[in-house]
């Protein structure tokens, strides 16, 4: 494996394993006090356009940093506009 | 501007700006309380493995998003840590 791909596999690891507990967290616990909803759909923009990227540059690293953050994040988003409907009625 | 780095800055953008808030708040309000240590050096730690990576790869949108990213966070980790020295004490 090249030095390159190391780098961004370690990268990938770092940046989505420090994301994961707090998603993990609020899947549990269902409490999404705090989460900002406009924020959290910009950043899922931004999540999924990297996974455009990646496939367009071909960049492994990229892909799979951006695809299980993407599964980590969209339920967390799904469980949010829930409870956000949920407390407006 | 070709297509794939067009979708590379506006991933770029959508996941910088989507963390800027958080990281505002907390250096305006000092408070970290609910930070872990932990994941924020994890984290940190796969931001300049992404720089390192975009470094490598002569990618600029990869490059821009992290360096930001790093100024944005590294300061929250510092105050973090700060704080827990202080509380601590």
């Amino acid at each position: 494996m090249d030095t390159t791909l190391l780098v961004g596999l370690l990268a990938a690891f770092f940046t989505t394993f420090a994301f994961a507990p707090q998603s993990i967290k609020t899947l549990k616990t269902r409490n999404t006090e705090g989460i900002s909803i406009t924020m959290y759909i910009m950043f899922l923009t931004g999540v999924i356009s990297w996974v455009v990227y990646g496939f367009l540059r071909s960049d492994i690293a990229v892909l799979i940093a951006n695809v299980i953050t993407f599964f980590l994040a969209a339920p967390v988003l799904l469980i949010t506009l829930i409870n956000y409907k949920r407390g407006k009625k």
